[in-house]
């Protein structure tokens, strides 16, 4: 039994907190936020202890892994601390809107590898993780074309878009690192941006909807179609293309029921509304997946580095976007992904 | 090019006429109606000639072939003077309400099989047709367990109804001959009828809905589901099922064009409406088939036997229905299937 | 938190202690089989108790209420006992192969409507719920024709069959219950039986495929199509069919994923397996329910009577398959259900 | 009647032939080959008189239209000599390769929008004019992104490609049609290109894949992804997206006949092979659609103008490919197309 501890008890936070509780390798110690009453109702509903003090966790030697689930901006301070003491750690998407500060946390640990898992749990939907073992595995021949549908149902209150680093590293940042996991490391960027969603966004100078397109190491080239919003719900689909075929992963529904009526056929039930519903079993895979990796002690995937490398990405784009030129993305990653 | 005379100018004269006038081996020659008005309506729309005396079409030496497309009180005196004329005929099921007559003209007539075609346009439809030849070729190994769904989108006038023969004779006599088709003789008919879809269906003493059970010589057993009405359209789907797997013709629809919206995704259009639309690539297969089977001079499927038998079908499920018993269908038929 | 007792560590046993585990209104507190071995496994999996003296469970006042789990012969006495001790029960189905038996049984209980739940978890499976709730809510009209194919993916070892009560008894009650959820009351039974699965099946004096067509009080009729065996997985679908249109349930697939290969397109991955695979969720909505009706102390809802009513008409149903007649049902429920 | 010509009888060229004479309102007067055999074989298969002189069409009085069906370099001498005789044109795409004898066609021919329509067939495919028509009636509102994924089953012979002038010119100009036809007038191209499939094609300095984004007037994004081969075949498929939905058109299959076996599920035929299956309604439609604009004397769409507008944006997108960056589209076009 790992024995976690869960810092922020947001949104995101209580995801995690069900993966943990439903987890039998796994056990929720201990809760934190600054808001007392945030910790108390995930550790009331888990069954977990409580604290305001993040060093009640990090401090404690009982708790063997901890989970960063709070704001942004304690990403790097926590993740630090934590690995300083020890613990392994899952830490959610980005690492930081700096990547000069993420290189700066890199250099001060030893070994990120071995100890941070990076939280882009996508990779561990059952869909996509199914069609990547599938290229992998040589179904398609060598991947030739990925599209990447990504479409939130509403777009966040602007006040969260303020803080977000913009469309690129807080949206889009999750199909950057779908694309590495399907493509290798990234060559090129060319970003395009629009606002047709939100006013709001475009007063906070960020954009609404996007397409980017990557070429990978290999040749191959990723197309991402972005969206803040989407009337019928979480729009999150994905193409692999190559020389032997196709492999699709559409939307997903929470019943197979159909209705056929007067004035049309098949009628399917709206798509999960949001991730929270969509992607359950990712995040339950995603700590199942840290857990081993912390029994095995052989490192994490997605690591660190892959969190960096999603940044650079969305940090080219940006830059695409303010050019309208191809960007060509510096260096070799820190380390390379598995690349099928 | 064989030169086709047309008897009968109603909607399914006119389907008739349309595939003739678009078969390239075909050449319609002569439209009959006892009605000028719908002769001439079918003759002008192809640029066929017309009449209003059957004579000009039996009697003429240029003429090869006949479609029967008249009322089923007509069939067997048209069927008879046709092959006596010399004429291939392809005759709208069914031959007639009653087997005595039929029974009478097949000893009137030598070579039946040689001569007539019935009007199964089903078994040309390309999807059931497809599912037909896979079976064939034992996809699925020995055929266990074949689903018909047969619904029609609305109920005829009662004025059809009351000389329709019934259900069975009328509606499902199609679908008697697709389990004939797939199962070949069939022993043993179990049927159950239901009026839950037109108050006028049952003061004319039918039945608006049924299910009838068959059991073919070989131990298969075929469900057919009917109903009179469909708010949705024409429904027409088949299940094919062995040790192997299972083969599934599912309905139709005229674009691929699918919506999402707010409440609900992946809404279709209609089904197609009837047959007119459904089944307009098999009567047009149909028609080829029966001018192959006229060039070949090696008789027609489905034959006239064939139109017997389903006939018989019905009749014993009219019987089943009446005393909720099991109904076996008596001796071998007049000529045998083809049997997957 | 409700306590609760497991009688019975076996395949179906697992389920229902995992759905107990990951209820947070359950506990788990102990767990009984005659065979230490499979006790233990089950109470070392989940963190519970166990014993091989049922009395542990059933004598327990901190339990307060059990799932039997156990072989069908031994249901009835245990749940006399657990009944009689003031636990609630869910109970597996069927209650017993003799109507006799458990007609003695309802006799001697007061009040059963109160306390005991029966198994049938597919009333909970999210699909078949959800079409129930939108034909209870007049999405399509008075319910017509139900339609529900049912078809294991491979027969049960000769031992089980020989033991089992035969098809409609063992594999067929779930669709019979189904069938009333829907229909209410059943009036007329009318069955066909085939032997085309497995010779053993035949030797034991079985049938390995059926189709059951049922009328119910309000003149609809369901039909149920069996197979023991179906190459393709678990093949569990359902409409529902009224004027206003049509509810179809299809099979379910564990991810989206399709492949387009150059000899054909859109392969799915197999259905799932079996009723472990399939039913999850059932299973712990099915849990959840009763948790509820232990809560709210208003009675279950399928009952002690719904489990008799399927059983019934399974015996109806080998009345039909034997005597080639449809057969009438008599008599009022003891209970009526919930008619939609 | 319309009495037409047919200029070219290769493979394009016969599928205008099948549309013409199947066509009730069409009369297909004489086709034009330099190649006797072509033309006799074309001649005798729809009942044409043949020529190897192009003047015995366009200079028969009683020939009321022509449609070009030639080799691309032969085009504009022949629609500019059968529009001064006084012909309807049909022009297949591209006009030429050269923007430049364009125009200085377009200078020459008063009215060309009156007199020449451009044969982009894929507007009248009934999915995608079926999409068009309900973007256009609001039923997504403002049009915001456009996704068309367009692959063709094969890569041309190199021969073939020498002449083609290039993927944007030859495949991607039906794309860019699309395009236009729900964005309008596009101003800015930015265009990928890759070379994965055929080394022939890369030493002919083709590229055969690419990703085009497209951004119209009124800001709706486009996004076009081409491949010169597919392993299932014609990949054809386009998504609307707005504020209120998306509507999405599929690939379309030649049957709807599924199989499930025991190592997969929902086993679809392979989709259509290549344009002559997937467009013949679409081919059948714009003739027809050509036939009503002679007849009412109003224009055609496409025109001659969208044709240049295609050629346009494919020469943007060479510009993009070359340089890397983002091209804008110089002008308002010529007349502006139905924008919805």
């Amino acid at each position: 039994m790992l024995s976690i501890g869960l810092l922020g008890c947001g949104r995101i936070g209580r995801v995690h907190a069900d993966s943990i509780a439903t987890n039998p390798r796994a056990h929720l110690a201990r809760v934190y936020d600054p808001f007392e009453q945030a910790a108390s109702a995930v550790g009331a509903r888990f069954g977990a202890q409580t604290t305001t003090d993040v060093d009640d966790i990090i401090g404690d030697p009982g708790i063997d892994a901890v989970v960063i689930a709070s704001p942004t901006p304690t990403h790097i301070d926590l993740l630090t601390a934590a690995v300083e003491a020890g613990k392994a750690v899952l830490c959610e998407k980005p690492i930081d809107l700096d990547v000069a500060l993420v290189d700066a946390c890199a250099q001060r640990i030893d070994d990120l590898a071995g100890r941070v898992m990076l939280g882009f749990n996508r990779r561990f939907d059952p869909s996509f993780a199914d069609i990547h073992a599938r290229v992998a595995a040589g179904q398609l021949g060598p991947l030739e074309q990925l599209t990447i549908i990504s479409r939130d149902p509403a777009p966040p209150p602007a006040a969260y878009v303020a803080t977000s680093g913009g469309l690129f590293k807080d949206m889009t940042i999750h199909d950057f690192d779908m694309a590495r996991f399907f493509l290798g490391d990234v060559v090129e960027v060319t970003a395009t941006g629009s606002n047709l969603v939100s006013p709001e966004i475009e007063a906070a100078g960020d954009i609404d909807g996007a397409v980017v397109v990557l070429r990978g190491v290999n040749g191959a080239v990723a197309t991402i179609i972005n969206s803040r919003r989407a009337a019928f719900g979480y729009d999150q689909r994905l193409e692999a293309f190559g020389e032997l075929g196709m492999l699709r992963a559409e939307n997903q529904l929470p019943t197979s029921v159909t209705f056929s009526g007067a004035t049309s056929t098949q009628v399917a039930p709206p798509y999960y509304n949001f991730f929270l519903d969509r992607y359950t079993p990712a995040y339950r895979a995603e700590l199942d997946a840290f857990i081993t990796g912390v029994e095995a002690g052989t490192g994490f995937s997605p690591s660190f580095a892959d969190g960096r490398a999603a940044l650079v990405l969305a940090q080219a784009a940006d830059e695409s976007v303010r050019t309208g030129a191809t960007v060509a993305v510096p260096g070799p990653d820190l380390d390379a992904p598995v690349t099928p």
